[in-house]
């Protein structure tokens, strides 16, 4: 290998451990909550010793942020996306299932962390900044929505930004049930399709 | 007035004021925050002296898993409401409608001050186990109306808690954005009703 390569197969490696990091972390918070969780576990889960996960993340608040990142980089490349997109209709039910699909396993954990501890974001500078920019660009994405709607009254913009949070909605509705991941997408997904319709279908 | 009479209307009187402190208290968590609130400013908007608010409630906590107990009370009446209605189709409807129009100026605030501070409810033995209760109060109008729906899969059954929570959705999908009570209401009565369509009706 040149010392080119080895260098960007490191940093692959990097990038990797870094994923592999928030993964596990994010489990052991939802699993054992965040203040019983230690640095310490997660480098033992990882199969690192402490000193290498603290280059990637000197606390474990650091982790949360980077947690958050990921889900504020979602969110604005939802709303990039739409903006992109043209105006047509159909835009509506298109933009709203693209968010509710995207709810991978990590995704529902993030959510389920959040409900269960919003004190601990507020309480850090970084997390309670991203929790904003995720309510902003969900915000800007219903407001260019709203603009599809028949009639767009405070009342059916508020039925949009349900359709847009409905997972967040399944997790709560669902909260201690235990039930699948799988069945948590599928009811959101049709209760999305359903406050559509109540407020798309004017025919 | 006899002595009977005498003791009845202080005893009114005493309920009167129980009922006006639990009100500001909760006014006055929502609007400047739980940790904020001090007995003495409740006594104050009260128009009583502490020692006069100490006899009903001995600390912020007393009120805070007394402010619980009337939404238990609720959410208890509705579970024996419904089992004593006769099983017809139309009872899913009502039922959850019922849930939804109750929903008071107070009863919106309690739902906000919740989503706002769930880990100071937790800290709270009290307010824990009332919490509880209402899930559990709510968990079991779900099983009942379950019965009622043409098809009874997981998906169907959270679907019909989503219609119940439906008044919790909107006011997380209000979040800070000023929309009047009303609107409120109105968009989680017309989300809860477009759910129960999705899992009600299969003609």
């Amino acid at each position: 290998m040149t010392t080119d390569a080895s260098a960007r197969a490191t940093r692959r490696d990097g990038a990797d451990t870094r994923r592999r990091a928030l993964q596990i972390a994010l489990q052991l918070f939802t699993e054992h909550g965040y203040e019983r969780t230690s640095l310490r576990q997660i480098a033992d889960e990882l199969g690192v010793n402490k000193a290498s996960l603290y280059y990637y993340f000197p606390s474990k608040d650091a982790i949360l942020v980077a947690l958050f990142e990921q889900r504020v980089d979602e969110a604005e490349a939802l709303l990039a996306w739409v903006r992109e997109q043209p105006r047509t209709p159909d835009l509506l039910e298109t933009a709203v299932l693209r968010w509710v699909d995207s709810s991978t396993a990590d995704k529902l954990r993030g959510v389920r962390f959040v409900s269960a501890n919003p004190l601990v974001l507020r309480g850090l500078d970084g997390a309670g900044a991203s929790g904003q920019r995720i309510g902003s660009a969900l915000n800007a994405v219903a407001e260019e929505l709203a603009d599809l709607l028949p009639e767009r009254s405070a009342e059916n913009v508020l039925v949009l930004r349900m359709a847009i949070l409905s997972i967040n909605a399944a997790v709560g509705a669902a909260a201690r049930r235990g039930e699948s991941d799988a069945v948590v997408v599928a009811a959101a997904r049709r209760a999305a399709r359903a406050l559509l319709r109540e407020i798309g279908d004017r025919s």
